[in-house]
Formats: structure tokens, C-alpha cells, sequence
């Protein structure tokens, strides 16, 4: 028996329900079926508005169909923009009536860091698949209830670490793994920027901490997908420098090293007080050659440079621009959703950072997350 | 009374003469009164034969009449080559009768890092002044020791720390120093390059440690000039990953983190198995801008590239090659003997950094220095 294009995908979907089907792309599913992937979008700031929502309208799989924010008149005018109904407009007191709108699949949840536990937690009561912004919680426990959640109400949890969808620090990792450097020795890696006052991320209680967590976690994920590896030995030291308000609750800097198994170093930093390019980097040095993806974490403009073992140097400019990471995130979780697969940045993931930066935070002589 | 720069000249070196006169200026000395500073060079390896010989016969107030080495061939070869009279070659165990030599006013130390101190010592008993190479030595003590015979027999000891006479690098210090990128809050460096089997570096007892003594310290030295401060909170990691040989007795790798009185980190790594692009690199990240070198530490054509905080983009290529900078501390050297002034990077400097080197060491859970 030979199958047709929409045999396959017909299949698929049926055999995804069944959790059996591994195989189908989304955005094949998607351009055959029709069938969206209907996104809730929980908190409206800028990473929302600007970066997330528009590219579920260039997504093949998404679509918005709800919104959950404090203010009616901005979430009405949002509404307005992707034609989503006033009914589907909640505030964060209905925020659990989504439980009952079935044209919901899954969350978006970009909230201040300490809302992310409950509003993923909710999202999963109500029987919705979650897609959370970094850093995953302000908490190694409260990461743990998430993943526990999504798990009881059988939801997917996926976190929104959107380098991993980038073809750049793909490529870096594919260079990495095919031995394209050969043996990685040593990884350097920094972000940050200057940060204005008044910001929810200078309030420890809504941040959890500093640069790190909002910043340096980008340089501590790439560390980790880079080597493929868990690092051990953490050491860190941290700092304020600019006693001008901003720093009353949340340390300013923080520079540490790391120790993967294999013997790989790495030497990161990250800083709410200073400029790093509009971007950060990093710099992977190998037995044969060297990788730097400089700016590496920006929403655009990411460059890679590279010499590799075989003498070929590497110049690749990002040929897309923003906001094409955001796609490929909804486009995953959807078809992951679809094709009952686990997301390729689970809430393991993001546990796992968090137990780092609790380290770090401990080893520089803060407290742990 | 006015002086003609003739009268002005001879007047500085009867002054230096005396050790009271700070002012003279090493070039206009020599040029005026053909002065030459008489180099005697001790160990005949790559960067002596390759860059410190060929500049001194470039700079203006230098002249090599003595050499130092175990090969005799090898060095009747470059007697040969820079006029140097047979009697003024000596062997190791002819040194000490450089105090007999009165065409010698000092020596250059180019040796593996274990006889720095021995060498340094003989020379000062010997009552010639020391130009020696980074590392200083390969211990705390052994670094006091030199200082201490040094200051006993009257003689200037200058570590060839070749970066702190680069433009380039004295630019980064003074953009810096002028408030140009803000205030500095974080900084990384790397440097390393993977070695090849059976060099005197990879011998613990004549290198001291591995690729921190030897690569490591440029970045060391980097940020403590940069800053202007001296860490206090150094936490580090060490690592070999390649089991070929090369590294059964020294580390392959180091990573670690300093925090500064001031409240800047920084994050460093060396390796001897990775290739950090022939140069290394350091990145200043300040409140308004940021600098970085890269390549940071090659012999020739370091790159310095900027963001002001007034909006200006600074791109300076080095303007000039190798052998400048060795040209320019072998006139520091001379300058300061004549003009009885300290040399900017006195063995105190060196002493600093191995006071550093081994508290990375001790964090890394390998024995100090």
C-alpha cells in the first residue's frame, strides 16, 4: 500500500492521538490539514507583543485564539490585531476558565520569572500544553512541581530556550559533534547589558536573582549544548558595583567557571552593568580549531565565524531575522503536541539550569534558587 | 641658563650617575651621546634568536656584546651574526664571570621557567641589571628571592611583560582609565594553543604548572592592568582531557574567576589543547561601551576594536610588527638604568601574578606555586 501526502498525514494525526505515531513534521501536517495549533498568550509585555505573537501569525501551525493579561484595554486592542473573541480575553483571576475553552491547546506563558510556576501549574489543571519563557522558575522546587504537573495532567512542558532553534548554534553544535574542531578544551561565554531602573527584574521576589538569571542563563545553556554535557564543578563570584538603586536587591555581575565530565572548562560572566555588544558571545576552542558565535544570544544579527580542522574558515552572518527563532518554537511544541513527542527543551531542562545557577548563586556566596 | 639638548644630555647622565636625575629619555640619550645599553643574552631559544636579539640590533639605545648558551656552535653562530667578541660567549658554567665583563650592563633571561630565579640571582651578583621573561619564576619564593638579590646588589629587575609596552594595550588601559567605555564591570580573556609532544613546558619541574604559567598569565596580567587592582576572591578549575602524554605532568587546562576590590570580575581560561585563534583575546565590558583585543597576545598583529560611551567605533589594526614591542622594553630597561627610575613592570609585578597563579592552583585542587 502506498500512502498520499494527506493519507500520511491523516495517519499521523490519528496514530499522534493514539501517542503511537512518532514521525510527522508540523508544518507538513499543518499545510495539509489546516489544522492549527490554537495558542493562549499569558502576560502581554514585550516579548510577547513584539517577538512572540507575530510569529505565531507566520507560523504555518499557530494560530492565537486567547489572552491573559491585567490590563482589559491593551489585551482588548491585542485581541483586535490577531481577531481573537472577547470571551477568550481573561484576566489572571479567569485565567482557570480556560480549562473550558476548547479552542485553547496550549500556553504561552512570558510573565515575570516567579509566575512562571503557577501560571504553568494552572495551565496544566486546565489541561493545557505549556510553552514557558527562561528562566524556567525562581526556584529548583518550584521546577519540579511544574514538571510534575504537566506530567499528572498529561500536558506538554516545553521552555522557551530559543537558541536551541537557531541554525547558527545548531550548526556550532553540529561543527562540535562531527569533529569539526576536534576535542572542545575550553568555552568562554558572556551577556548582559546596562539595565534601566524600575525594571520588575531588579525585584529579587519577582526575578529570583540578577543578570543571571535573565542573561547568563543564555551562556550556562549554551555551555551545556555545546559539550552535551552536565557540569560539575561550579565556582562563581558576584558582584555590585553601582550602589545607585538599581543593585538593592539583585546582585549587579556574576563571573564563574564550570567543569564538565569529559575535562571540558568553562569561563562565563554576566553583568546588568555593563555592554556586551548588544548580544554576548561565545568562543569554543577545540583540538583543531575554533568556533565564535559573536553576538550569539541577540533576537537578530547573530554572526558565526569558525576555523576548522580541515583549514576552512567559517563566516556566516544569521541570513534570518527576528522572528524566526519564535517560529520554530511554536512550530516545535506544536508538533510535538501533535506527534506526541517530548519537546527538545523540556522542564528538565530548564530544572537543570536552575540547579546550576543555584550553585552558582551558593558557590558565590548568595542564596541558592 | 639655557641648555642646548647636548648640554642637556650629558647633564641627565652625569645625573643618572648619580641616581637623582628621573627625567632623561632613553631614545634622545642615546641618540645624542651614542650610549648604548650592552645587552648579555642568556639562553638561546625562539623568542631570543627569533624577536629580543633582532630588536635590540632595531632599537636605539641597545647592542648585544655577550651571549649565554649551552651550545657553543649555536652560539659562535649568533656571535657571529651581531659582532659579539669570542671571549664574551659564555656557558652556564662560565656565568658568573659576566662580573668581570664591564661591556656587559645586563642581561636578558630567556630561559625555561625553573631558571629564572638562579640565573636572575647570578646576574644580580654579578652586578649587571635583569630583563627577565614571563613567568617570572616558578615558585612565590623564588620570585622574592630575585627581588631581594636584586635590591642587595643594586640592580634593576624588569619581568618582560611585552603587552604592557603595546600601544594597542596601553590604549585599552587608557580608554579605560579616561572613562571612555564607563565603568568596567566584567571582563573575559582566553589564551592557548594546543602544544606539541616533547617541549620543556610540559616538564613540571622546569615549567613551574601548565598553560596558565606560560599563556595563562597574559590574561592574568591583562586584567590586573586593565583594572588597575589586585583580585582577591580567585576560584578556579583544572583539567586534562587528552591522556596522549603530553600532559602526565602538567594540566592541560585552567578556568577561573577573579573578583576585584572594585566589584569587577573576570573570567578566564588557557588551555594547551585548544586553538584560541593564534592570539587569544580579552573583552572589557563597561557601563557605556566596551573594548575588545583580539587577537590579544601574538607576538604581531593584534586587533583593538571599541564602543564609546560618546557613540564613537574605534577599529585599530596594530600599526606596527613584531619586533616593536621587544624593541621598546629593551629600551624601558635602559631608560630606567639611566635615568635611575623603577621599571614599569619590576620584579614585583611577577610576583603579584604568581602569588595569583597559585592560588588558582590551590582552587583548582592542585598544589600552589
Amino acid at each position: 500500500m502506498k500512502l498520499n501526502r494527506r493519507d500520511f498525514s491523516r495517519l499521523s494525526a490519528l496514530a499522534a492521538l493514539a501517542g503511537a505515531f512518532p514521525t510527522v513534521d508540523a508544518q507538513n501536517e499543518s499545510e495539509t490539514s489546516g489544522r492549527k495549533f490554537r495558542w493562549c498568550i499569558v502576560g502581554l509585555g514585550r516579548i510577547s507583543m513584539g517577538h512572540f505573537m507575530p510569529a505565531v501569525e507566520l507560523s504555518k501551525t499557530g494560530k492565537i485564539t486567547a489572552l491573559v493579561s491585567g490590563h482589559r484595554e491593551k489585551a482588548e486592542k491585542q485581541a483586535a490585531m490577531y481577531n481573537v473573541a472577547s470571551p477568550s480575553i481573561y484576566s489572571y483571576e479567569t485565567y482557570d476558565e480556560i480549562a473550558q475553552n476548547k479552542e485553547i491547546d496550549g500556553v504561552y506563558i512570558a510573565l515575570p520569572n516567579s509566575m512562571h510556576a503557577e501560571y504553568t501549574i494552572r495551565a496544566a489543571k486546565a489541561g493545557k500544553h505549556v510553552l514557558c519563557e527562561k528562566p524556567m522558575a525562581t526556584s529548583v522546587a518550584d521546577c519540579r512541581a511544574m514538571i510534575d504537573a504537566c506530567q499528572k495532567h498529561h500536558v506538554r512542558l516545553m521552555i522557551a530556550y530559543r537558541c536551541q532553534y537557531n541554525p547558527l548554534h545548531l550548526k556550532a553544535i553540529d561543527l562540535i559533534r562531527t569533529g569539526a574542531i576536534g576535542q572542545v578544551q575550553v568555552i568562554e561565554s558572556a551577556f548582559g547589558f546596562p539595565i534601566q531602573p524600575g525594571e520588575w527584574r531588579l525585584n529579587k521576589k519577582m526575578a529570583g536573582g540578577g543578570p543571571l538569571m535573565d542573561v547568563g542563563v543564555y551562556s550556562l545553556n549554551a555551555c551545556r549544548y555545546l559539550t552535551g554535557e552536565e557540569p560539575s564543578d561550579i565556582k562563581a563570584n558576584a558582584s555590585t558595583i553601582d550602589h545607585d538603586g538599581r543593585f538593592d536587591e539583585v546582585e549587579e555581575n556574576d563571573g564563574w567557571t564550570m567543569k564538565f565530565p569529559s575535562g571540558i572548562l568553562a569561563s562565563c560572566a554576566t553583568t546588568y552593568g555593563g555592554d556586551t555588544g548588544g548580544g554576548g558571545f561565545f568562543k569554543v576552542h577545540g583540538s583543531k580549531g575554533w568556533i565564535a558565535l559573536e553576538p550569539a544570544f541577540p533576537y537578530q544579527g547573530k554572526h558565526l565565524a569558525a576555523r576548522l580542522g580541515d583549514g576552512q574558515d567559517l563566516d556566516m552572518p544569521e541570513p534570518d531575522k527576528d522572528p524566526w527563532d519564535f517560529v520554530r518554537q511554536a512550530d516545535h511544541l506544536a508538533e510535538c503536541v501533535w506527534s506526541n513527542k517530548e519537546p527538545k527543551t523540556p522542564g528538565e531542562e530548564g530544572l537543570r539550569d536552575t540547579q546550576v545557577m543555584s550553585q552558582i548563586y551558593q558557590s558565590a556566596g548568595l542564596k541558592g534558587l
